[in-house]
């Protein structure tokens, strides 16, 4: 690794490379032992590569991992963790004070109308910024006076809003990555955690660049026709 | 199953089960499959169980499924979630507007003097739970607001505090739920989870007696030692 | 459940369910929660699952779960094992002697000439059933002189080939399961193994046919294309 | 990593470390996500560490990530794949020719007279090596024989019997690394799998002396004292 690599994402938060293991050689060289052959040029490598990646091979995609450094406002956060196949740590609101930190948006979205769930267009209202800024303002107020009264840190966080944001460390294969990015990068996906996607798409495109041509081909960009489609 | 059982717990949230795989019969019937003998006496089953639970014969134990519905406050159901081996259906705020439910502790804990990560004690002061009133008013009040302004559901939750109540279906194998009670029972889990997990305990100690009374000598009220200690 | 149900596979195999959590409206009912909507018509339901499918919304079909009973040769075994979502319990062969069961085929299969990985074509030719019951004869004859001399079974099981029979149970929720048939009915697959999910499929698809339908539709029947195909 | 590390295991197989993601610090540094605090000296990391495994705070182990490369038989990597946490890649018996190298022990060992799972004591028994010896020339012998007759590569290996060596990549995580040798390194387990076990131990002892360290102190050989024994 050529030292870390940091993405800013949204107005506070960030995703930092910490570490990575293998790449796209890894890939070919998992699957050459189901194939029993030695290892080839580049370009057969990349035609390996795109091959498994066509036909759903998966397994040797698992053998590189990720590892990220992420600072992220908890709704997102909350939405991330929904994804199982990785290994999390996280800051304790137990044992530490909460920064007073909260994401707050260039531009508020308004309601879609035919999707119940997304949002569409930008809403220009200068008062639903302050309204935000209101209730920040009134939270950690209240968070700080709990802590000062000697309310554990635990309950005292209570009042915090999901818009604060949080630190964790999150490992990931590259199999279980490109799925978490095909479900987060797409447009049904919430704008806020899209960006994060987008930010950890990047890096990794430059750290497993055949394996990211193979995934934009097949996955990400390709089309799943059903029966009475075809 | 004769009919839904809720119990209730915190001030507004429940545990309800909603379906159950097999009994102590189930886990008996998977060991036998390996040992190949038929079924027995209740007497022996009980020998049985508590053998696979004592020897750590975890397989079996994943053959009994439970389903919940839980109603539970944000900040529990962040800790809930990072237990990586069950399946989830939670309730979605991009999706429906979120209920004005917020959770009110009966009483504040003071912060743990030794332990960082813990609280102690009951801390006697009025005014803290009119300042955490005193944010749900106005962050729920923001909420509504910013909905009528158009903003996006998914953008106007950001402003709820970690106190709001959410609600999830929560599918888990009995081996991973009993890891689940061992570690949320434990004291040094936050007390407002630890009410749900004997909530939980408690269901599934009338649903499974046999493979609970082996998981509590063995493993919930048993203990590690070292080899120092030894 | 309505009694066991056992399909025989292969001439001396079967596939028996043995319990289940959940059918098509536990589909819905958990997706509900999501959506905050209370029962509706079938009709309803089936247009539901039928999106969910299409959408890849895939929590739901987790909470559905079925538990088999299968008899199958250890080649088969061994690839479905590679199945990590599951939970198995297997017959030992450490603890028990092992039945003298062997898979033997109605028809040999021909190497396929393009797929290295595949077979094709019938194969005329009467020694090569006989090669391999002889093969069986010598290796069960030998492991019961190997018992004989006292030879621990988890040794003496060693000159047992392939083709034995063995027996597990297999618990899989419907999300994975229909992974597992996507996978394993494939032409790719072995011919053996995919017998073995279709006697699946079948049972599969007579406990929750709404999700069976909609799997079909879009998984299974269906066809991913490439960017550069669309 | 300073070259590749090969451990002779068995008569024909090995263990051979292919990549490391991370070691000691890497344990240290996710702990400190979640406590907030910066890098220390290695004898405040030994204290984090031991007190993470101590109490059981599984998470950060996740962070460290081994890649081996296995040469196994086939009785052993039954066994061994029912761990379902790793990642795995194996040789293909359908798209390769296998080769004829069979697991021949050095002593065959008596079956154990109380536990029916295990062995016990060594078999001065002649014949024993010669009756495997006959079975695996008679297998390989029809194996080729099949191959020659056009059968497919995956009906003929059928008949090869469970101490083939075969090889396969495993991407396992320290915390479900250390979790497969505390049941794989115990006596209960068979005594091939035990030494590749060991093989692993002497690896990863080396590359991460701390987590060892605290492994063995507190997993490894320490006991646990169920309620009534305490
Ligand atoms: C008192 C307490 C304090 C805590 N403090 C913190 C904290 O400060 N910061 C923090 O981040 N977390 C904290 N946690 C959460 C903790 O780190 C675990 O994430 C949580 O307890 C879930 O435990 P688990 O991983 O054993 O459970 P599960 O996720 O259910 O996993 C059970 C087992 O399955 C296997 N497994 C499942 N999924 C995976 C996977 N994707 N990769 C590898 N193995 C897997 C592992 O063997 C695991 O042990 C705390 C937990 C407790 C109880
Ligand atoms: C646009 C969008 C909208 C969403 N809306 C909602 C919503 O309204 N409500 C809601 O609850 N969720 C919602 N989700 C979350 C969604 O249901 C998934 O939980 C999330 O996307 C993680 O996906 P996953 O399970 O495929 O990933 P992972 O958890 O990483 O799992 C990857 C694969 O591993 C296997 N797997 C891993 N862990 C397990 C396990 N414990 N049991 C069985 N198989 C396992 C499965 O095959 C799974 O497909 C939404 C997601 C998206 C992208
Ligand atoms: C001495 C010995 C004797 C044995 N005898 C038998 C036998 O007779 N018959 C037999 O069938 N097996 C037998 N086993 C195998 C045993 O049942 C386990 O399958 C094997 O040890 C793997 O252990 P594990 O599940 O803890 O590991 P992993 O599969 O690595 O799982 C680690 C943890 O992750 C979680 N996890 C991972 N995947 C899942 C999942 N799909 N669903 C739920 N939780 C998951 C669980 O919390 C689990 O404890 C034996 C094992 C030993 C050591
Ligand atoms: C036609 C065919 C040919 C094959 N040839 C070979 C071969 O030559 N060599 C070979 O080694 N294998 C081969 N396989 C096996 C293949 O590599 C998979 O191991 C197997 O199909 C299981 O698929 P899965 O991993 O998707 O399923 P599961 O293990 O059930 O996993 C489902 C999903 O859950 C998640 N998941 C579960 N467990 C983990 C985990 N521990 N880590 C990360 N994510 C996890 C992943 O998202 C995964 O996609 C072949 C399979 C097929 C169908």
């Amino acid at each position: 690794m050529e030292g870390p690599l940091t993405i800013p994402v949204l107005d506070k938060g960030f995703v930092r490379l910490v570490d990575q293991m293998g790449d796209d050689r890894a890939i070919v060289q998992a699957a050459r032992v189901s194939y029993g052959e030695g290892t080839k040029t580049v370009r057969e490598d990349a035609a390996l590569i795109d091959y498994l990646m066509r036909h759903r091979h998966t397994s040797p995609f698992e053998m590189v991992v990720f590892k990220f450094h992420v600072k992220a406002p908890i709704f997102v956060v909350r939405q991330w963790f929904r994804h199982r196949t990785a290994s999390v740590n996280e800051i304790s609101g137990r044992y530490s004070i909460l920064k007073e930190e909260f994401y707050e948006p260039e531009a508020f979205r308004k309601q879609a109308k035919r999707n119940k769930q997304a949002s569409e267009g930008a809403l220009l209202d200068e008062e639903a910024l302050a309204l935000l800024r209101k209730v920040e303002q009134e939270a950690y107020g209240a968070y700080r006076a709990l802590l000062e009264k000697g309310v554990a840190r635990e309950m005292a966080r209570m009042v915090l809003p999901l818009n604060l944001y949080t630190e964790f460390y999150w490992k990931q294969d590259l199999h279980n990555l490109f799925h978490f990015l095909k479900l987060r990068l797409a447009p049904e996906a919430q704008w806020e955690i899209r960006q994060y996607a987008r930010a950890i798409a990047e890096i990794v495109k430059e750290r497993v660049p055949l394996a990211w041509a193979a995934f934009e081909e097949h996955l990400l960009e390709g089309a799943f026709l059903s029966r009475t489609e075809l």
